[in-house]
């Protein structure tokens, strides 16, 4: 008798593993690709190895999604210039007649589609193992490093823990996520042994976890003060570098309480989550209405970015806006950041009231600062700002004035009117912001929601206001 | 040539020592009463020595408002009911035929007008210095300590400090101002020396201020641990007892305050304040208006108690009912008490918002905690209750749950429709709410505004909500 942990588990692996056929079919498209870009090399002069890395290479790839990553490894007399220029000028050589899309991280690389596989050409420098240059160059060590480790059943493991991690949204290293990255599953399956060991491990996570298995470190200590992040898994092929840096706190407590949900209640759901259904118009209104707070969007358009940069940028202006909101006395509940990475972006920002009294209470010094009492007095008794006061109130000159902005909208208006650069909103999102910001407050969003399906099933998330596999 | 200071000091003098027929009438009065007293007690069968005590022994009185104490000494081997029934039987027959009110601190006494003056005829024990039994049986000595040391220009400073105290609004120990006792004033005065140094010395008090005129402690460290008040003065008849004991810290802060502001800028007014003209109907609403907070109030009728009762029953409710608003997260500005103390009763709070949200934010625990988890999931996910999430925040569950009052009117009136006393309202005060609690709120205000004179000077003085003499 299987338990329902074990069927599950077996329901998932069918789903994940690809078929002979299908990975005969993925590694000749790799094995294509490869030629292509070390035909394009030679033609462009460049004397590169070319290798197949990522997911295909170390068969942890899920079958609803294989992504070839083919990298090209140039020499590290390269200038920095042409190592972006002309690799990219090759990969788009390479894959020639597919659909491309240039993207960027530390440096640019290739994305193309062919034969309905998402296939990536991405240059890297041929380094010594910890001489790096460029952020890619480690990835073949990586490669080099799992794949021995890593048997076709372990390989099963690790795909088990991406689709569990993609299904509860706490997979991916990109900025948007903050999440686990692939190599980090593969990691994480070595040290525990097995997808189920992983999970259960981090049930039981509660301080500062440190993974170092390859025992760069002489004890935990050591390995703790280096590092800074919540979630510490040293590099095997670089003791000073955290596998796990990119995930933030809040994805980190999710995959643990995740895991304690999974291992309580084991089901499809956590691996295949539902579609988000939208509400429909009226149950939106109504739902907005039983909360009686204030939901203020703030969208605008443009800032076309590359995804990390963008989400980088909004998340620092998400930031800066909180404050701002925060700082004028608005009791901010919740706020969030949503943005269909073309044109539409919009700020999320759930305040308890959108109006404040037109009186706040501004404390003054302690009567035994008497020459602080002074001053306060002379610039509060009388003055056009005071409302009432000033009083003593437990020990202290406090004066009762007017509040400059009383509504949250007039607040973000007028501080966002010329982009908000100076309260901290990002640059390219300052300048969209700028040029097309709306508010909109509670029934108002219904404008945008109806417009936009991706956005609605977000905002019928953030009201529903829990993870999707939390039922 | 006389400083403005000087100037104003003489002009108070000139105000508050009675002349010398005046001294001879009130004299001859407490003579009279004396013998009153005297004959009364005989005639009941009391060996009882009668004896001037306060501010007419002492010639400390204020020219504007003469008291006459009258003090029956009897042998300690009456019994405490006869006391008090006796000795204010003897009271009322020794100031037969004059207005009588039956007052009451720790036992009965009796006041009446004489002669347009009031008297006290109060009993005390004839004891041993520090074999005290009642209350009052230390006053004696207090004048029998005092009287030698204050000449007749020290009884002037005294003068001064008290018409100080009252114009201000920090003279008198009773419940309902906590503030300065006569007999505090005359210690102050000996002290340090002089009114004006007593103004002088209160402007730089910073610390706990200990004093111990007849060095009853080796240092101040001993006498700091024995009291717990914020002003200190040893009684030099009993090193166990604190004379300022009745000054709260909000009489001591403006004491402290006002002494600054005097030597700043000396002026009459501190000794004799204008009259308070009550704002007119329209001025009141807009001033309301123009906070834009809620400003409530919540009356009632009845609590026929005496002052120090009912006083210290309004301030226990008062700061009960401060709680109970708190508790539910209205954001209390300010809040204050008024009564007429004869029927009508109005506690006043002031709060942010008169409505919050319908959702509230409920922290629950830490990840850590697997257990708590577990048990707050149960209990959340999914409840009538819940409103949105639960989600994870900054590593700990929280969810979002219905409030319960979002009306701050609601609130009280569903906690106070039975008298509050399970909310810590005191027993007279529940009684009596319960039977005519009204709740008012901003604009509605009007109607008890217009109906009380008295109220309305509170109310505008409250709305200004700064001491009067802070100009």
């Amino acid at each position: 008798m299987t338990s329902p942990l074990e069927e599950i588990c077996a329901e998932v692996r069918k789903r994940v593993n690809p078929s002979e056929s299908e990975r005969k079919k993925v590694q000749e498209l790799a094995k294509k690709l490869t030629e292509k870009v070390e035909k394009a090399a030679k033609e462009n002069g460049v004397e590169a190895e070319i290798r197949v890395e990522g997911s295909v290479a170390k068969n942890t790839w899920l079958r609803d999604c294989p992504e070839i990553d083919v990298f090209m490894r140039v020499p590290t007399t390269m200038p920095r210039e042409a190592f972006g220029n002309v690799c990219l000028k090759i990969a788009r050589k390479a894959t020639e007649g597919y659909k491309q899309i240039e993207r960027f991280a530390e440096h640019p690389y290739l994305e193309a589609i062919m034969d309905k596989v998402r296939v990536n050409v991405v240059p890297c420098y041929r380094v010594k193992r910890g001489e790096w240059i460029s952020a890619t160059d480690r990835t073949p060590f990586h490669t080099d490093y799992v794949k021995p480790l890593l048997n076709k059943q372990m390989g099963e493991e690790v795909r088990l823990l991406k689709r569990f991690m993609k299904g509860v949204g706490v997979y991916g290293a990109e900025i948007k996520v903050g999440g686990f990255s692939g190599y980090l599953c593969e990691l994480l399956v070595l040290n525990y042994g097995s997808f189920i060991e992983v999970v259960r491990s981090a049930g039981d996570w509660k301080e500062r976890i440190i993974i170092d298995y390859e025992g760069h470190y002489e004890d935990r200590d050591a390995a703790e003060n280096i590092f800074e992040e919540p979630l510490v898994m040293v590099d095997p092929v670089d003791k000073g570098r955290n596998v796990a840096a990119a995930v933030r706190k809040e994805r980190l407590d999710e995959f643990i309480a995740v895991s304690r949900a999974f291992l309580k209640n084991p089901d499809l759901k956590f691996f295949y989550p539902p579609e988000v259904k939208a509400l429909d118009s009226r149950e939106l209104v109504n739902k907005i209405k039983a909360r009686g707070s204030a939901i203020v969007l703030i969208s605008f358009r443009g800032a076309t970015l590359v995804p990390d940069v963008l989400w980088g940028q909004l998340y620092k202006s998400q930031r800066a806006l909180r404050k701002l909101i925060q700082k004028h006395d608005f009791t901010v509940l919740r706020d969030n950041v949503w943005s269909d990475q073309k044109n539409l972006n919009i700020f999320i920002f759930e305040v308890e009231n959108r109006f404040l009294p037109n009186m706040k209470r501004h404390i003054g010094p302690p009567l035994r600062k008497k020459e602080d009492c002074e001053k306060f007095l002379r610039k509060h008794v009388g003055a056009d700002s005071t409302v009432s006061g000033p009083r003593i109130e437990e020990g202290r000159w406090v004066v009762y004035v007017k509040r400059k902005y009383t509504d949250v909208v007039n607040l973000v208006n007028e501080k966002l009117g010329d982009g908000g650069a100076n309260v901290g909103v990002a640059e390219v999102v300052s300048k969209a912001v700028a040029d097309s910001m709306e508010i909109l407050v509670n029934n108002e969003v219904l404008r945008l929601y109806s417009a936009n399906p991706d956005f609605a099933k977000f905002l019928t998330e953030y009201l529903e206001g829990k993870p999707r596999w939390l039922t």
